[in-house]
């Protein structure tokens, strides 16, 4: 079997083949990830945990970054528990861009409104105020930025008036809006499903990730209309049902976990994913989005 | 509807509504594509052009890279010729990674033998010495290079050893190996679907970039073996045929242009696309990636 090497964060696999036992193996990301101590992982809290359910049994989590959006966050809950996402919708997924669901053109005529409560042009949210930064190993500088790191546990880029933003990478969550930038209340959203997904930083708000299911996401057959949106005769993907963990039984939340940045094994993890040497060359440094936030559920 | 915007290389949409009169509307790298020249675009040669049909009418066209790994697609192109991959498939597909086909392990028993005069094991040609480059504009520092750019019309990264590499981009096809450097002889190639692929460089062969029908390798079904291999439970795809274009007719070979690096349209392309100011705030960069080559069939 001949292999290529896998991101370490999306899949924790073993090794292609063991070492000559003279010359021990070369410590990999996933080694990091293995060695975690269970204080290394930090609880995902339900309250900011939105369970997607699209048909065919297409289950999707995210994680909410209210650190970065509070208000486009608080109007996502609200319509999540509102029923206006009720005919909402997979409508559009653009190759190497973004799969966009939720009350879609087509959907807004007959969907419930939007909760008179939803702020319907929320600020824009780019950016905020840098906090508790870890910055990118050495070599790891960034075309977006000033610099790139992570903060409350995501990524994000600094920039030259102090500013932190939400990166938009491989996963990454954001609002749908027209051109301008108050026009997203969040009753659309999507998701980045390829590479150059970088360029939506400070331009779009970004809030939040997926946690799991995202080859739903990014699997699906492209849309053939102008834009990648899905032609009248493509099937768009029905939205089942969207709850939020902590409106469920305790003993039905699923508990994700992600790795603290503070932790050694994130430090650890961090050093080895950015100056690889565990096969070939190895890398002088990494991009940011080449090295995300290990995911787990709680075991 | 409500829009977000569009890699510009990828599909050149009209823009998303027109600008007032008062505020004449801003040039994206959409619009430096739509004004090349005729002489801006260089011919792909058909020789350098492979014509792979998977089953499903999933038809792919890959342009092959000589200037950077010719013993590899010497060995590619003995192998299209030889009938080896008369039953060839898709094998595996990992999530935010690649699409690898050939005839792999479980193929390779009651494949017909590499041809004779293939190399077994080429040199790795990982990277050649730097000639001709055009290089990103300022501020798109690359974390994977000392300077990352363009060379003989494809997306290039430059080290402290004067060497440069043909870089792993969303597209870009490579040569799968096993853990040393020379055991990739081209039976089994992959191609890049998702961000974080330029850690692969200079770690594996690089040998072309998909033309079209990219949406065919990324929107496949993740595999759920190890590694994102195909599971026994899983359809692999056969290939139904594989051709070099210059083997057909010339009335029956498709015409695929790139966008000449040294053309006037392309640098107008480049510096709109790494200092983006078409909507909200722009961007002071771009990653190597992030600014594809345009591709178009000849008109």
């Amino acid at each position: 079997m001949i292999i290529i090497p896998i991101l370490a964060a999306s899949l924790q696999a073993a090794s292609p083949a063991p070492a000559p036992p003279a010359q021990p193996a070369l410590r990999s990301p996933s080694d990091a990830i293995a060695a975690a101590a269970p204080a290394d992982w930090q609880d995902v809290d339900p309250a900011d945990l939105l369970l997607f359910e699209f048909d065919g049994g297409r289950s999707v989590a995210v994680q909410l970054a209210p650190q970065f959006a509070p208000d486009h966050i608080a109007n996502i809950k609200k319509i999540v528990r509102s029923g206006h996402w009720a005919n909402a919708t997979i409508y559009r997924v653009a190759d190497n861009w973004v799969t966009q669901w939720g009350a879609g053109e087509d959907e807004q005529e007959r969907s419930p409104p939007l909760p008179k409560d939803v702020k319907e042009q929320p600020d824009e949210e780019y950016s905020r105020p840098a906090e508790g930064l870890t910055i990118l190993p050495s070599g790891s500088v960034d075309p977006y930025s000033q610099l790139a790191g992570f903060a409350f546990n995501w990524p994000i880029a600094m920039h030259a008036d102090g500013r932190v933003n939400l990166a938009f990478c491989y996963g990454t969550v954001g609002v749908a809006r027209g051109p301008a930038p108050d026009t997203g209340a969040g009753s659309e959203l999507f998701a980045m499903i390829g590479a150059g997904s970088r360029r939506l930083d400070r331009n779009f708000a970004a809030v939040g990730r997926v946690l799991s299911g995202m080859e739903h996401l990014s699997a699906l057959p492209r849309g053939t209309a102008p834009l990648g949106f899905y032609a009248p005769n493509q099937a768009k993907i029905p939205l089942r049902s969207v709850k939020i963990a902590s409106d469920l039984p305790a003993a039905q939340r699923p508990r994700y976990q992600v790795m603290k940045q503070s932790s050694r094994a994130f430090a650890d993890y961090l050093e080895l994913a950015s100056h690889r040497k565990d096969y070939g060359f190895g890398s002088a440094g990494a991009a940011l989005c080449g090295v995300p936030v290990p995911v787990r559920l709680a075991p």
